[in-house]
């Protein structure tokens, strides 16, 4: 298949990677010129948005790159590199207000967005309340990012056609992320855990938002039919649960060093995650006591949080859990009308997601 | 001009706000479709949703009509109802997020949304704090009026060609008034007080967002060249800018009853509004000092702040902009090849935006 060969050789998924960083840094030069056009001290809010929007691993916009390609999409079309950008802005939007709503401090390793610019306000020795001031510039940041999720995908020079059939795609994939959003705080809210609660929150805080529906951008930029996007979904709903309980046993057990985030900090930040709401479930009274009581306390005793997770049985069936949804997932890459250099890049994604350390 | 009668008669100011506030239910009825097909515990979202949007004056909404009206456009086109109701959710967006910011209690006379939810909390007794559960959801819902703003645009039936000019104007319109609401909290972490810096903040923060880009976007939807586009500026700059004064003046001089929000809050809020700059501009030592004291203070003296308001004659030449600037906006009405009907609807408007008791 000399055609595949050729794409293969056009782009590879880390040239693909380098290039939305290099779509985020264009597009954001041309923000950074409008602020600072409307005032030069809007300067630190520039530079905020390159920051924050530097690091990642584009998860969503590869997801939409192999939806693009399994549905016959030249892998290096630059109008795909612009449409799967406006990705990251959405997620760079749900970062820094979740950042926010859970009171975290850091994300990859540097200062949340509040945080920075609760700095920022220390630094300028400004009136009245640094948490405040970060707080709202950490909103008003996240509201950019917001619009300008849009603005990149309908200035991607796809056709305009195309584009309003995406649109409806995207449309639907930030209400439900959003919605997806508020059942977590809900849940948070929740003196109870309940597996099926968590499951939910999952299927729409990450499956959809993360995996699926990225995939079926891609795919509908490239004219993809209805058969070819529920294949998509058949793959994308199982690899992005286990992709959600991979991160929940990471935000427990996994390094900081790796993880860029404190060990331990959804024990910490009391997630209702189902890796804890499974534990609650089989533990004896004594250890659903022990852990309650480590849900949402800074003081927590993580090491004894783990250990009751290990013990009840809880790891051991989320680990099983993501073997059987990755297996469930390829499975569903064999029978669709994916092209053979898709399907080995969504195998290869399905592994990445759910076999890291960070 | 048979032509105006008949529109004149076929849709008066008062028929297209009801209009859009139809047109707002009808969308966000599909909206609460959607939250309740991914899970029945967000109807108090989509509630929320609806109620927030219920009330207000649909000033943006009606400057884009005019806008569209004063190039030509059909004044009864279902179209420019719903694409001029995307204005609403952008507002939606920045009240809900402004409320926050700002820590106000209540909007339109009714809780504001952070504290709605906050009071949810406490209704269901929910687990963890009050005010960050508020927070949070206020944060979530203005994010999703943010993401329905561009998708009522979008579905508004227009052109896709006409809509993706549009699309320009209402792209920076979004971070233009972001950034306005960024330069408003820089203003309120700053000791010192400056009428120019909060000119600017006025300019991007209403005279732009309120006046110039609906009434742009209602032109450019019926496609005005850029003639009219300019004379749309040369009204709206100056109108939107006495419309802000107003609204200073009425922070601090107006009847609760009236404007829904206690008496004195621009006061009591600290805002550095260009009335209490020239104060601080014009003011004894004394006087400035008895003002600086009361800004930002829950217990602030408001008659003692009235009384230097007035004392220093900052109230008077406030009044004086005023209606100096209402004059300028009329004049800029003669020359442009705006319809009669477009220039009654905007003189008119430009009466009611500064004439106003709310």
């Amino acid at each position: 298949m000399p055609q595949q060969n050729r794409t293969l050789t056009a782009m590879s998924a880390s040239d693909f990677t380098a290039a939305v960083a290099s779509e985020i840094d264009r597009f954001l030069a041309a923000r950074r010129d409008q602020l600072l056009d409307i005032d030069a001290s809007l300067a630190p809010v520039a530079q905020a948005a390159f920051d924050f929007t530097a690091g990642g691993k584009r998860v969503r916009p590869l997801f939409c790159w192999w939806g693009w390609q399994g549905a016959g999409g030249d892998p290096a079309d630059p109008r795909l590199v612009a449409a799967a950008t406006s990705l990251e802005f959405v997620q760079a939007c749900a970062l820094a207000h979740d950042d926010l709503m859970d009171r975290s401090d850091t994300r990859r390793g540097e200062p949340s967005m509040h945080r920075r610019f609760e700095a920022h306000h220390r630094d300028i020795n400004g009136l009245g309340d640094p948490v405040g001031f970060g707080a709202g510039a950490a909103i008003l940041l996240g509201d950019m990012f917001l619009s300008w999720s849009d603005e990149i995908l309908l200035t991607s020079g796809m056709p305009v056609d195309v584009l309003l059939s995406a649109r409806r795609i995207f449309d639907a994939m930030r209400t439900e992320v959003t919605a997806g959003q508020f059942l977590d705080l809900a849940e948070q809210s929740r003196v109870d855990l309940d597996v099926g609660r968590a499951e939910l929150v999952m299927r729409f805080k990450t499956a959809k938002y993360t995996v699926e529906r990225p995939l079926h951008l891609g795919g509908v930029l490239a004219g993809a039919d209805p058969a070819l996007l529920s294949a998509y979904s058949a793959y994308a709903l199982p690899i992005g649960e286990a992709f959600q309980m991979r991160d929940d046993v990471l935000g427990v057990f996994g390094d900081a060093e790796h993880t860029g985030k404190p060990s331990g900090d959804d024990i910490i930040e009391g997630k209702h995650t189902v890796l804890v709401a499974l534990a609650m479930q089989r533990g004896t009274p004594a250890q659903r006591e022990t852990l309650s009581a480590a849900l949402g306390n800074p003081d927590a005793d993580v090491a004894a949080a783990r250990q009751i997770l290990t013990d009840t049985g809880a790891l051991a069936e989320v680990e099983d859990r993501i073997e059987e949804l990755t297996a469930r997932a390829l499975e569903a890459l064999t029978g669709a009308g994916i092209g053979e250099n898709a399907r080995q890049g969504l195998t290869d994604m399905a592994y990445a997601a759910t076999r890291r350390s960070r």
